[in-house]
């Protein structure tokens, strides 16, 4: 299938993605008086008493907004808002079609990190949690950081921690296979997904990292930022130095989260047996996992649909969401990231274990139901469920 | 039946009024490709090459954002953005029961001018228009006009022009049926929605507008906001002084958009003979019905769902948006609005007309198509159509 082609043909005929559509009937005037004035007063007067009660009496608890500003949509960089919208709203399709959450796509006119910062915080009220997407690195750190700082409700930038999580657990399961210990894992791309993959996967003691940007392999002498400021002391315990070509060398993990096309066949073979090789940049993978497999790549993931082991976020989100929704959760912290991790790997047994199954799809029915109940948990163990004053 | 307790019960069950729904299914990995990526990209640089493709490649052409800072919420004053959500959620069901248009509601968590302008001017990537709705004033006035210097999209503050529109259309009707000419025309209330009443009724030409707040009969002397001051010389042209008491003495209509009770049968009886009381205090009316027809009203009629004569804004921002959208109009302009009232108005002919039977009823199905295509028209003959770069 051209998906493109198929793409364009079958958005024109959507004409947008989603329809909010009303739980009750409206044609009589009783109905209009309950579902809307007079009788709505009632519960907006039990919410201003209370304001837990907006989870009772209005759809928060089980609303997402998704939002992006448009400035780095999939692998197409900074397209702007209006061009971002589509899969704004294709990642509310997937939030409603896998979790059961409703979600709201919110592409803003704005790359300005301070008006970010105030635009998402005053939508609380409307909302159960903010999914962060596609903005671009150093303000996406900033703005999740201040908004965590400012919001009573969970703010998650899903290709930040959405992507590490779904990364990690593909390769808590592909070093399961391989039996490697201590393994060098290559992650090429250290922006926000780079650097948010390289702390979980430090953070789960998998291997020895080595991140790798546009200006070779990082040294604490090189200008860095400061998210990967935060983590160079962690990095690269064998000193390698160079560019992408020597870092690979002699490396048991690839981790591409960069730009489509920039890993040879020759990088590939020039890997340490059963090498793995996730091609995650999206919608065109460093290296297309055919050749991958040619130059004698063991396992081989990528970001995409139309490939086997698709190390995908949508395997992670709604379950994440959901938990942390069902929880009443304040944030999604580190203890309820891990937990995601191993409940998504943890549905593959030794069995079904094999070099192309190493993660489970994610239209896997089972995928949600374990990932939101081991997060609720997470949550509720970890000490981040909402207080009111009511209680 | 007793709507408040009933509204409590099904809100609880409801919870949440409105459900965001994909219009396609998930369940395979082509359904992924091409709603998600990697085919999404393909509307998303289709757009980034001509902004206007955003109307065909996502929703935002039928889709309005519904946004207050719950300041001024029904007649419950400023109870807060948490408790003004039922609201909302109730307005975005209209939109979607009667004109098909999808309608996000967005509660703010700020009530400062700047911000709201801001928050607001930033959400037009994703919306086709923008309904503001119980806003506080003086505050809506300057949010409005400042959004619609700033917007290519219409903005409309529901409660100032809606509510003129069918006030206005009730009126028209109501002075065809008691043949009065220059009616005295008592407007209490001169807060957002009581000036823009006046406003239309003097551009429509309709009678001489009294406009009484709790100060009194407004006179040039008085402290006023700049929305009674730009309307003051246009009022009071037969120069009453006094409180709402004295405003009433043979006066033929009487319009209230204050609060609950605070007309009694005594000043009804001091009106002309055939008065008509427009009581549309939310939830509660200035006089209920049934004693303004005791005291003597010859036609009646509120904002609530219960009684005839059902005045409400749902006649009119249903039609009036689908209308704006369809035309792809950057604003609702005054030819518009002239536009909305008569499609409304003529929507009950001379047989049908009676004292009780002065507005069609907002559930009839010749509403929306009627108004829709008269807004329209008049966009377009008014020349607000949104012109592209590519045009």
């Amino acid at each position: 299938m051209d998906y493109a082609k198929e793409a364009l043909r079958l958005h024109e005929q959507w004409n947008g993605k989603l329809e909010t559509v009303p739980k009750m009937k409206i044609e009589t005037r009783d109905d209009l008086s309950v579902a809307y004035t007079p009788g709505v007063a009632a519960p907006c007067l039990e919410i201003q008493k209370d304001p837990k009660m907006s989870y009772t009496y209005t759809g928060r608890g089980h609303t997402i907004a998704v939002i992006s500003d448009g400035s780095a949509v999939l692998g197409l960089g900074n397209i702007g808002p209006e061009a971002g919208m589509p899969v704004m709203e294709g990642k509310c399709v997937l939030f409603k079609a896998l979790s059961g959450l409703d979600a709201i796509p919110l592409c803003l006119n704005t790359q300005d990190t301070d008006e970010l910062v105030s635009i998402i915080a005053a939508l609380e009220p409307s909302f159960g949690g903010i999914n962060l997407e596609d903005i671009a690195a150093p303000r996406c750190f900033e703005v999740e950081r201040r908004l965590q700082e400012k919001m009573n409700i969970p703010v998650f930038h899903d290709d930040q921690h959405g992507t590490a999580i779904v990364v990690s657990s593909a390769l808590v399961n592909a070093l399961r296979l391989v039996k490697k210990q201590s393994p060098d894992i290559v992650i090429n791309g250290a922006g926000s997904a780079g650097c948010a993959i390289a702390r979980l996967i430090l953070d789960l003691e998998l291997g020895n990292v080595i991140l790798v940007d546009k200006q070779g392999i990082l040294e604490e002498t090189m200008e860095l930022t400061s998210g990967q400021r935060a983590l160079i002391h962690r990095l690269n315990k064998n000193h390698k130095s160079g560019n992408l070509q020597d870092a690979m060398k002699q490396a048991d993990v690839f981790i591409g989260v960069s730009a489509g096309h920039i890993v040879s066949k020759e990088m590939v073979q020039s890997m340490n047996d059963k090498a793995i090789v996730f091609a995650m940049a999206n919608p065109v993978p460093e290296i297309e996992p055919d050749q991958a497999k040619e130059a004698g790549a063991y396992i081989v993931g990528t970001g995409r649909s139309d490939h086997p082991n698709q190390i995908n976020n949508l395997l992670a989100f709604p379950g994440i969401f959901k938990g942390a929704l069902d929880a009443q959760a304040t944030k999604i912290n580190d203890e309820m990231k891990k937990a995601a991790v191993y409940a998504i790997a943890s549905l593959i047994d030794e069995k079904e274990l094999s070099p192309e199954n190493i993660i489970v799809s994610a239209l896997d029915k089972r995928v949600v139901p374990a990932v939101s109940k081991a997060v609720k948990e997470a949550a509720i163990a970890s000490g981040v469920i909402r207080k009111w004053d009511s209680e």
